[in-house]
C-alpha cells in the first residue's frame, strides 16, 4: 500500500507517530506561512500542516501522498465535530499523485447539484458524504441480507441473462446473436421462470441478487436495469416465505437503521388494505382511515352518491383533520389535485370548528338527516374536512380516496418520518377484468388460489384469492411473491380461465410445463425490489442514490453517453437484418415428448 | 415447511421418533408385502418402509410427502455407505404431491447421459448428485472470496450492465434502445471502465460478482455470459493485488479442496514462464521443462535449424521421459499432433535406451559433435525422446514446445491428478506486433507499465514490461490483472505508441479520459474467471458443469429454446430499424468540457 495509514483513524493515541497518507485535498486554507489541508481518503478526513512552499501548488481534489509526524492539536483547537478533531498531521512530505482540473462539480456535501452534472461527474459526486455512505450501506445490506440466507442454508445461485423472450407482461429488451442470424435473446424480467426450474430441480432454497431488466416507459424513478433479492423455496407454506422476509428485513432495519421491527409484521388483506386505506401499499405510519358510505348514503337524492351506488358502485370518504381551517384556495386546489389524477374532483363537506356544522358544496345536497349523522359516520370532529369519493368501480373510488389519505398525511404534516412501519399485504386477488372482459392474472399465471379457492375459482374469479403476499414499508412495496402451482391440473385450469390456449401455453411456457410434469415441488418465494430497499435505508427519495451509475430518464446516461448509435459494420455482423432460418425440431423452447427411458422402477 | 425433518439428517438417535419427510422418490423395490423407498430431499436420502398397498402407486422421481416412524434397521441390515443407514422410516402415512412422467433422463449418478439431453433436462440432471453439489459449491465458493473481501473492507458495488459500446477486442452484444429509436446499448465485457471510474470516485476497494458477455466466435468451454469476481484497489501496488488474491485462492481451496496452499505463490516473469514451459499459463504439476539450443546448435548444417537460428530466431527441445520406447506409429503420431496445431511436424531424436545412441531422422542431419552433446544440453537420459521446435518467431516455436510438454506430460502419465500447483505469472509484456506492423497492448491500454519501462517503453516497445499479473492453477489461467496507469502524460503516451489518435481515444474512452482529470489515484486490481476457478474446485472438466443453465456452442438453450426469432411488432417497438437521431451534444460520451465552478480553495 502506497499509505501506511488510514486518515480517519488517526487519534490523539498516534501523536508521535510517523505516518504516510494518501487520498483527496479535500479543502485548503492558507494562513501566512502555513497551509492546512483537510486531507480526505475511503475511511474519513484528518487536518494535515504544510510550512513548505510546495504545498502552495494543491488544489481541491488534487490526490497526494503525505509523509508527516501525527501531532496533538494546540490546546483550544481541537475539532469535536471531527473524529480525528484531536490530532493532525505535520507534514513532512508531499508527493502529487495526480492533479486536479477545475471541477465541474465541487466536492462538498453542502453544495447543491443538478441531476444531470451529478450523473456525468458521478466519479466526483462519489466522493462526496452523502453518494459514498449509500454505496457502504449498499454493500452491507447485501452481505447482511447473504447472512440471513446462508444460515438457513440457501445456495446462490446465478440464472441466465440471456434467455427467451416471453411475451407477457413488460417488454424486453432484445439482443440479436450473431452466431444464429435472425434470432434473440431477451434479457429476463426476473428469474422468475428459472427459479421455478430450480426448485423442479430438486435445489430447494435458491437466492440471488439478480439484475432484471424491463423496457417500459419511465416512470419517475425507474431503470431499465434494476436489482431484485430474488428467492424461492420448496415445500413450504406462505407463512415460511413470510417468516423468512421478516428475518431479512429485520436484521437489515437492525443494523442499518437501528431500528427493531417488531415481529411478527401485522398482516392485512388486500381487500381490507383497500377497504381502509384504499391502496394495496398502505402507509401505516398515520391512521387517517377511509369509511365505506355505501349504506349509510343509500337513497340520497345527491346524483353522483346516488348514481355509484344504484350502479353497485362505492361511495366513502376520508377525513382531514383541522381541515375545516383550508382557505377556499386550498380547498380548490384539492380538485386540482383530483383532476390531475385523472378524476372528475373531489367532493367535499367541512365542519365548522365551533358548530360541527357541515358547510361545503356536497353539504348543500346531502339531506339533513344525512348531515347530520356524517360526522358519526366517518369518525369526524368539529374543525375537520370530509372528502368524499364514488364511482361505479369501487376500486377506483377507494384509490382516489387512498391518494387523498397519503395527500391529506402530507399536507396535515401526520407523518412521523423517524418512523418506521411494516405490513404484509396478503390474500391478493387472483384474477382481474381485462378491458375485453376476460381474466388476468394480478400477479403471474403461476400464482396458486389458496386452499378455499384452489377447487372453485371458475365459480367467482373476481373473488377468488390467491397465496400472494406483498410486504409494505411506509407505503412502498419493498418486496411480493407467492406459492405457485405446481399441479398440472391447476395450471391447466387457471390457462382456461385466462383464456390461454393449450397451444400458446406451449408456445409460450413449454419448457415450464414440460418440468411440470416431473414431479415438481410445491414451492414458493418472494422478490425485493433492492434498489427500493437500501433507498429507504439510506434515507434516500430515488432509487437511483443507490445505484453507482444510474441512467436518467429515457434511459440515458449522461457519463458515458450510452446508447449510442452503431456502425454499418456492427449491425451486419450482429446478423440485426438476417432472416431467421425455419427452426430445426429440436431448437424450439416448446420442448416435446423425448423418448423416455426405462423406468428403472 | 411440509416436512418435520430433512431426509439426510436422520440418524438411530432420532428412532422412535415420528418424522413428516417431503422429497423425491430416488428408487423403489418391492419386496412382496413391503415396499422399500429411498427418499431423497436436498439433505440427502433415507430408507423408507412401506407396509401398504398405495406405495404400488409410486414410481421414480414422483414428489411425495410421507410420514412414519424412525426406526433402527433390523441388525445385519444397516448401510455403512448411507449417513442414514442405521435407521429406516415406516410409513403410516403418504402423499403424491405430484407425479413424474417416464424419465428422459434417468435421476442415476451411474447413468451417463449427453450433453443435449442433460442440459434440455436440466432440471432433471440437477437432481443428480454430481450436478447438485456442483451448484453448492459455487455458492459456498461466493460466500468464502465474500468473507475474504469484507474482512479487508471491501465494498460490493453493482455496475451497469446496459452500457456503451466500446470498440475493443471482443464483439459486444448489443441491445436497441425503444426510447431513443436507433441507439443501441452493449452488454459489458467486463465491469473495466467503471471499476476504474469508481477508483476515481474514492470508493478504494470494490468487488463485484460479475455478470460479463462476449459475442466470440464459440470454442470450446465458452460461454456467450460467463462471471467473473472482479476486484479493483486505490493506493496499491502489484504485491497488494497479489496478496488478496492469494488470500482469496487459499480460502478458496483449504475450504472446498481440503488443500492448504503454500504461501507466498511461486511467482515466475512471463519470459521465464515461456523460456521454460513453452506457455505464459505454465503447469507446474510436473517439470519437463524445455531447453534453448540457438546457441548449442549455432552452426549446424541442418537447414531447419539454421534457417531459424540465422534470422535471429529460436531453436529449442523438450525431453519426453522415457520417449525412446515409442512405436514408430506413436512417433509418427505426434507429426499428425503437431500439424492439427497448424505447425509443419516435430522433429525428434529418440536416445537408445541401452546405448543413449541418437537415432531418428533428425540425427542424421545433425553433427556427430552436436548430437555427442545433446543428450547433456538438454537433461535427456537413455530411452528418452527429444522434440524440437525452430521458428523465426521465437513465440511460436516456445509455444509448440509448450504444447508438446502438455501433452508428453499426459501421455507419459506424468500429471499428478490429485495435485495443485498455482504461480503468479508477472512482468507481462505491454505490447506486441500486429500483423500490420504496428503495436498493440497485450492487456488492455490502461496497463501501466512497470517502473523500470514507464518513462522509456517507447525505446524498445517489444521488452517493455507491465505491471501485470496472471494467476495460474495447474495450466489453467484462473484471474488475471494490472496496475492502471493514472497519470494522463503516461496514458497519452501509450495511446501514441497504439497508434491511437486523440480524437479516436476521445470517441472510445472520452469519459474515461475525462474522469483522469481530476485527481486520478493510482490504482490496480484483478478478476478471477468464476466459472474456471468454479469448475477446478469441483473437480470437473467443463465449466459448463458449475453453471446452472449453460448453453451450448452456439449460444444456444436446448432447455428454453433461446434465441428465437422475434415478431414483426416486437422489432417495430424495439426501434430495430429506426434511423438514429444526430446525437445532442450533451448526448455523447465524450464528455467535453464543461463549465468549471470556481475552485473554494
Amino acid at each position: 500500500m502506497i499509505r501506511t495509514h488510514d486518515a480517519g483513524g488517526l487519534r490523539a493515541a498516534d501523536a508521535g507517530t510517523t505516518v504516510t497518507l494518501a487520498g483527496w485535498v479535500a479543502r485548503r486554507r492558507d494562513h501566512g506561512g502555513v497551509i492546512f489541508v483537510d486531507l480526505r481518503d475511503g475511511s474519513g478526513v484528518v487536518q494535515v500542516v504544510f510550512r513548505e512552499e510546495d504545498a502552495h501548488a494543491l488544489r481541491n481534489e488534487f490526490c497526494v501522498k503525505v509523509t508527516g509526524e501525527v501531532t496533538r492539536r494546540p490546546e483550544g483547537n481541537e475539532n469535536p465535530e471531527l473524529p480525528t478533531g484531536d490530532v493532525e498531521v505535520t507534514a513532512t512530505g508531499l508527493e502529487v499523485l495526480s492533479e486536479a482540473a477545475p471541477l465541474p462539480l465541487p466536492v462538498d456535501d453542502q453544495v447543491e447539484a443538478g441531476d444531470d452534472v451529478r450523473l456525468r461527474y458521478r466519479y466526483l459526486d462519489l466522493r462526496r458524504g452523502g453518494p459514498a455512505n449509500a454505496m457502504r450501506l449498499r454493500s452491507r445490506a447485501n452481505q447482511l441480507a447473504r447472512k440471513v440466507l446462508h444460515e438457513r442454508d440457501f445456495l446462490e445461485i446465478e440464472t441466465p441473462t440471456l434467455t427467451r423472450s416471453t411475451p407477457e407482461g413488460a417488454r424486453d429488451f432484445l439482443v440479436p446473436v450473431r452466431l444464429q442470424p435472425g434470432s434473440w435473446y431477451a434479457l429476463p424480467q426476473s428469474p422468475q421462470l428459472f427459479k421455478q426450474l430450480l426448485m423442479v430441480g430438486g435445489m430447494e432454497r435458491y437466492y440471488q441478487i439478480a439484475r432484471c431488466y424491463r423496457d417500459e416507459d419511465f416512470r419517475a424513478d425507474r431503470q431499465p436495469e434494476f436489482t431484485q433479492l430474488d428467492i424461492e423455496m420448496s415445500f413450504v407454506t406462505e407463512d415460511d416465505v413470510i417468516d423468512l422476509g421478516e428475518a431479512i428485513v429485520a436484521e437489515l432495519w437492525r443494523d442499518l437503521a437501528g431500528h427493531e421491527i417488531s415481529r411478527p409484521i401485522p398482516r392485512i388483506t388486500w381487500h381490507d388494505a383497500m377497504a381502509r386505506y384504499g391502496s394495496d401499499k398502505p402507509d401505516l405510519r398515520y391512521g387517517v382511515e377511509l369509511t365505506e358510505l355505501t349504506d349509510y348514503l343509500r337513497g340520497t337524492g345527491f346524483r353522483v352518491f346516488a348514481g355509484a351506488i344504484d350502479a353497485g358502485g362505492y361511495v366513502g370518504a376520508v377525513v382531514m383533520p383541522g381541515g375545516a381551517a383550508q382557505t377556499r384556495k386550498e380547498l380548490d386546489g384539492w380538485q386540482d389535485w383530483a383532476k390531475a389524477r385523472g378524476a372528475k374532483g373531489l367532493a367535499y363537506v367541512v365542519l365548522d370548528a365551533e358548530t360541527g356544522e357541515p358547510r361545503g358544496p356536497v353539504a348543500k345536497n346531502l339531506s339533513a338527516e344525512h348531515l347530520a349523522g356524517l360526522a358519526d359516520a366517518v369518525g369526524a370532529k368539529p374543525g375537520d374536512a370530509v372528502f368524499f369519493a364514488a364511482g361505479t368501480n369501487t376500486r377506483e373510488a377507494q384509490e382516489l380516496l387512498g391518494a387523498a389519505r397519503v395527500e391529506i398525511a402530507k399536507r396535515a404534516k401526520l407523518v412521523d418520518e423517524s418512523a418506521w412501519a411494516f405490513c404484509w399485504v396478503v390474500d391478493a386477488p387472483m384474477f382481474e377484468r381485462t378491458d375485453e372482459g376476460g381474466w388476468t392474472a394480478v400477479h403471474h399465471p403461476f400464482t396458486s388460489p389458496n386452499s378455499e379457492w384452489v377447487d372453485r375459482f371458475e365459480q367467482a374469479p373476481d373473488r377468488a384469492l390467491a397465496y400472494a403476499y406483498d410486504i409494505v414499508c411506509n407505503g412502498n412495496e419493498i418486496g411480493g411473491g407467492s406459492i405457485r402451482i405446481h399441479r398440472g391440473d391447476v395450471q391447466r385450469r387457471v390457462f382456461d380461465l385466462l383464456g390461454i390456449t393449450p397451444e400458446e401455453a406451449q408456445d409460450k411456457f413449454g419448457f415450464l410445463l414440460e418440468a411440470f410434469k416431473y414431479g415438481p415441488p410445491p414451492h414458493g418465494g418472494i422478490a425485493f425490489g433492492w434498489d427500493r430497499v437500501c433507498m429507504l435505508l439510506a434515507g434516500a427519495d430515488s432509487i437511483r442514490e443507490v445505484i453507482a451509475f444510474p441512467k436518467t430518464r429515457g434511459g440515458f446516461d449522461p457519463l458515458t453517453g450510452a446508447p449510442t448509435p452503431i456502425t454499418a459494420q456492427q449491425r451486419t455482423e450482429a446478423g440485426i437484418d438476417a432472416k431467421p432460418k425455419a427452426p430445426a425440431a429440436a431448437h424450439t423452447g416448446t420442448a416435446g415428448p423425448a423418448a423416455p427411458v426405462a423406468d428403472p422402477t
